[in-house]
């Protein structure tokens, strides 16, 4: 691996961190908090030790590869994390490091678990932070940089596939920096747009610019406790269940629609897949409560809330699930391994993915009825070759391999079984709330051993960078890499 | 497909079934019990109707595929069960038809969940029957029959290799029917030796023969209320749990080790896989227990009882395992889905596909830190192949989708997410009982849905025949075939 290189991008990605960090100084200062010599401290060393490490030049060999863009992007977001997760520590507002990690890890992968017990006394700068590093986590930390700092064209490609989900990388522009710059400003125009509305409706600024970047992020850190709900305002919350609907949809639709492709934007399997997906889970799960409210337009909804809120990973909540009867919560938990469809801020398997493999399951069970049959899988048209099919699959594979070794893992807690399995299934698929009265729509993780928090840590991770590029990190061989191969 | 060789083909096998029904009646007649005339009668239809409607000899066309294969297998295994479940209905001791059917074809599934509530007034013939069926499902039912007809060689292959668990058909001898005659011979041989050992230790002939049949099977009905426990003796418990493990070991070893060919039978990876995850599982199971009990002996006995028992996926039960610490549960959660080795009488997705998955993912693994590398899996020195390797992927899509969409179809039923999910593992994976205080280790499946238990009635055969034969029966158009295509 070409080690110079990969040196120089990942300080150039650390500095850009520490101009983030300026945003919560910028807030601190406002609301008199003193939690401002935090942020510039970080923000200090951050970029400062960027200017230090990293060549401002590199000669001769610039290319990099597959591997290296795993690479970059899995050191990149550890280390994001790592020094992300230095507010909260000096901040003194949790008190151990792993519990500070775990929640910058849960801001940035957009996964919204936390382990505040409570909000109420945590300053606004800090609070601040956290929701909006679901709005850069939720779009890529380097797709971000790469909008800003220009890189040779297969160089970025290969970091937009490892950080951006689903499992072909969106192209929708022949410059990969062209194509991170203009997803990046759909992406800021609708979160504006969203904040804008959310305080149009009498929601405080403060607020609307936080929910917001959570519902862009599709993260689920509120500002409050008690998330969404706690507002008790219905327009809110149809407003941002709209939203964050609008969220898990691939970006390139809209990328179709404000160049009025109109045809190319409509033609999406995926899309429809997923809002079939909806409509019924807010059907089922309606006439399933309809029972405990007193109208259907209420138990719509919460219906709709819950639903977009856990298919979109985000999590934000406004009615508690966990007292729903046992048909509605698997249909949530099911929900929550879908996810959100590839190209957008959400988590999970992505539709994509499951209408591929139901595509090639469908042609397995022709080929037992008709054992000669040759039959190409198409989506959107489009030929889906054998070798990304078999990619799904390997995918699938590893993904249920490290969903059943993390609940073996966290089952050493001694949580009841539900806790453990809903614990790991929602940060792997990095959407916050559980299911039980432990970390359910209510409750929070501050109460699972370090050891739990630890690997439920990695597994969010795991489920953002979609598998390989924390795998790379945690195999031993790439360590053993020496001279020549780097 | 050739519909006249399959129908020939199947009325064998239903003749056979109506000959199998001469034990119970012998038993029935020992014990003076009225239901002699339940076995005669349906005995006798399924001989007479086997003899009027199946061709002695059929001329032409006598050559069957893998297609033809799967569908006689499934088919069998449909009317088997059937026409066996007619023993509960007339007999009076099972109020609706769909309980007699989930009861029956948990036995020949050998899965060995049950819709009693208590056997102690069930006739002693109709729980023979009941038990002996997990003899006859074990090594497979048309094994069975080919051991005793002869077929020729291409034909029984297919068949064998639709019923005989695991990745590979194991084929021992260069003729399939020998093959079938010497597995059966063995596996006699020590259902017998096992009965044997019981009876000497003191049991009754009966409950040695019945209790064997559960054993060997890897079923685990049990003619007692308290399943092996009730006996109330440590003899019967580590005779039961070294044979449930014996059982769970692919039967080529036995043929090796008869053979005196010591090398293939020790050189086999998927055997020293099995011993490994047992014996890890009773360490961290004791270790995890022991403050519960007295005696380490005593937690050391149950560890071992319970581990063997699910792993092999009997179900026979000494220590009630729900009160057990959650670690303990989840580890006993992912052993039911481990499941015995490939070529057994054990369910589950069979060690040697645990191990392809393992090595495969190895290889993924060093791909991502070296790109270029070209590496061939190998079992036991031998190469498995790519398209070996697919076929697992394959299967392992299908089990997980089947497993996450039988989850939700039981969750209509409102009974606890545990109780839903493990009720469809167990079933899925042929072990019997699930987890929680409905279906858990002492409790029974009375009281689910008939909606349930029809979904995992198909999943007790979908788990037994490994997914494709069953999925050719339910698929429309196996049934739109016409003509030529037939």
């Amino acid at each position: 691996m070409n080690f110079k290189m990969i040196r120089n991008i990942i300080m150039k990605l650390m500095m850009a961190e520490g101009i983030l960090l300026i945003l919560p100084l910028i807030v601190a200062v406002i609301y008199n908090e003193k939690e401002w010599k935090v942020f510039a401290a970080i923000s200090a060393v951050l970029i400062i030790g960027g200017l230090l490490l990293g060549d401002r030049r590199v000669k001769g060999n610039t290319r990099i590869f597959a591997r290296e863009g795993f690479f970059i992007v899995g050191m990149t977001w550890v280390l994001w994390s790592f020094f992300g997760c230095l507010v909260f520590y000096f901040s003194g507002v949790l008190p151990t490091l792993v519990d500070c990690f775990f929640e910058m890890v849960s801001g940035f992968t957009t996964t919204g678990a936390s382990v505040f017990i409570t909000v109420a006394d945590v300053p606004k700068s800090v609070l601040f932070w956290r929701s909006f590093s679901h709005w850069v986590g939720g779009m890529g930390v380097l797709v971000f940089v790469m909008a800003l700092i220009p890189l040779a064209k297969n160089r970025s490609m290969y970091i937009m596939g490892a950080e951006v989900p689903g499992p072909v990388a969106g192209k929708i522009l022949p410059k990969a920096g062209a194509t991170a710059k203009t997803l990046y400003l759909m992406y800021f125009a609708m979160t504006m747009a969203l904040a804008a509305i959310l305080a149009f409706g009498g929601m405080p600024i403060y607020d609307a610019l936080c929910n917001a970047f959570g519902t862009a992020g599709t993260g689920g850190f509120a500002v409050r406790d008690g998330s969404i709900g706690s507002y008790g305002n219905p327009f809110y919350e149809i407003v941002i269940a709209i939203f964050m609907m609008l969220f898990g949809i691939n970006f390139n639709i809209y990328y179709y629609l404000m160049n009025r492709k109109i045809k190319d934007a409509v033609k999406n399997t995926e899309m429809w897949t997923y809002f079939a997906i909806i409509a019924s889970a807010i059907t089922l799960i309606t006439v399933d409560i309809i029972g405990m409210y007193t109208s259907l337009g209420h138990a719509l909804r919460d219906a709709f809330f819950t639903v977009t809120s856990i298919i979109s990973t985000t999590g934000f909540g406004t009615a508690n699930y966990d007292l729903w009867p046992n048909f509605s919560k698997t249909i949530i938990l099911l929900l929550m391994i879908l996810g959100g469809c590839a190209g957008s801020t959400g988590g999970g398997i992505k539709i994509a993915r499951v209408v591929i493999i139901a595509k090639a399951m469908r042609r397995e069970l022709k080929k037992l009825v008709h054992p000669r049959l040759v039959q190409v899988i198409k989506i959107d048209g489009k030929r889906v070759d054998d070798k990304a099919i078999s990619g799904v699959f390997v995918y699938m594979l590893f993904y249920v391999v490290i969903m059943f070794v993390s609940c073996f893992l966290v089952a050493i807690d001694g949580k009841d079984l539900m806790t453990s399995i809903s614990a790991v299934i929602s940060c792997l698929n990095n959407v916050g709330p559980g299911i039980g009265d432990i970390v359910g729509s209510v409750g929070n993780y501050s109460t699972l051993s370090a050891f739990s928090k630890i690997v439920l840590t990695i597994d969010m991770l795991i489920g953002r960078l979609e598998i390989f590029p924390v795998l790379l990190l945690l195999s031993p061989g790439m360590w053993r890499l020496k001279g020549a191969d780097w």
